[in-house]
């Protein structure tokens, strides 16, 4: 998918929501656990009442793995159940030396068919490039992350007095394109938002953090967009465990509504 | 796995050699390729082959990824087959916020049952600490990799004259103890390795980089040893592709076997 057609589904739904696929098999509705996939049948009815207000969907990989074989499976039919105009979003944070880089770029991309791949920049340039370069996919570098760790490393000051995360993505804007590269901004770092904006004034960004970790909408909105949104921010638990019973479809349709018509507002105001 | 144990089964087979389970489809010997699950069959002959050399096996589990939910099925088989003596290190150099790190934990220790899994650092405290406490098993975190782009960040030094490599050894010290946790040293790093040894006198090092990246076995054994031996030398494609045959596995345990030889008089100095 291109960046056009990404901010072109943005414009037609006026929503820029990703929607996290992290169905925790502890906390899937009762009445599932008897079908012969719960997991995809759950993320199935997850992406049918949440489709009109959401523009990607994010399955993370821990949840599928955490099964083994048969949840490799899941996430297989769940990513060829999402509609093609949504992008697909593994979030798999994976990076390691070139040659095995390249082989998680061919399970991402070809394998199961997604169109963007998180990754790790710890290991640098050799780890990243080779998720460069398929025709219509995109990688997605951790740049500063929502949790409280964020704090451990990636805010450290070099000699030149640059914050490492800052080099991240001053050095990954050298190996890729804003048509191949996003990066992880966390919602619980409102405060740097602009800054970091300015640092890559292009690129899309894949917000996590808010709902349940307790990022702040509007103020990442206001401080973040750019011309053609650049934003994509990311809902799980929120979205997907809304309710716990029958009518958790529902129950996320309407959280994932409520999230549509404040981002209606941003955009309109931007 | 404890320390006591591994220290123990490399003074009993005069090694610390890992071979590396990197089982590329596209580079296994043809004759296996009509077998119902050539990796499997792949790995199986390579274990038979080295495990009177190899203290330990680690899968990459890229080469299992790339192949969807049959290749999880099997790596399952794989580790599954490693006689117990030996450390298996589920090398997914994974790292995420703590509900998710968990998870990921429980599907290497406990589904797939791996002694060891690598992580990255970039996320911190929280993406690590998930790892920690389970009985017998480790957390082995990227400190000083082994390919080219462990310049771009992992040196970057500080405005105290820190390096990165050097902050993630010090801080990960404190979430774990030295029979909980190793660090990835690579082997292209040998003039650093006694530094990093100073930093961390008591933990394993997992060390790639020997063989095909080129890595000085000499150099970092004498600069890595400690009084547990303390090093883990994983070497992956010069014995799984020693030969392209059906002589795979003869020509692989002949390669680990010249490991071990020279291992063995490693040991004997220190």
């Amino acid at each position: 998918m291109t960046r056009a057609d990404l901010f072109a589904q943005i414009k037609q739904k006026q929503s820029y929501l990703c929607v996290g696929l992290d169905a925790d098999v502890a906390k899937l509705p009762g009445h599932l656990l008897s079908l012969a996939d719960p997991i995809f049948e759950f993320n199935k009815q997850i992406i049918d009442a949440t489709r009109p207000f959401a523009v990607a969907y994010k399955p993370n990989l821990a949840f599928y793995e955490a099964l083994g074989a048969a949840g490799w499976e899941s996430l297989r039919k769940t990513i060829a159940y999402i509609p093609r105009e949504c992008l697909v979003i593994a979030d798999a944070k994976r990076g390691d030396i070139g040659n095995t880089s390249h082989l998680y770029a061919k399970a991402f991309f070809e394998t199961l068919g997604a169109d963007a791949v998180t990754v790790a920049p710890y290991m640098g340039e050799d780890s990243i490039k080779p998720f460069v370069g398929f025709p219509g996919k995109w990688v997605i570098v951790l740049a500063h992350t929502s949790n409280p760790g964020s704090q451990d490393f990636q805010v450290v000051r070099d000699d030149q007095g640059e914050l490492l995360f800052e080099k991240v993505i001053r050095k990954a804007r050298q190996w890729a394109t804003p048509d191949q590269l996003m990066f992880v901004v966390g919602a619980t770092h409102a405060d740097r938002m602009g800054a970091i904006r300015a640092l890559a004034p292009e690129h899309f960004f894949l917000v996590p953090g808010v709902g349940a970790q307790g990022g702040d909408l509007q103020a990442i909105s206001k401080q973040g967009m750019n011309a053609q949104c650049g934003l994509l921010v990311n809902a799980s638990r929120s979205i997907l465990y809304a309710s716990s019973g029958e009518d958790f479809a529902e129950a996320a349709k309407s959280e994932a509504q409520k999230l549509q018509a404040e981002m209606a507002r941003y955009l309109a105001g931007a």
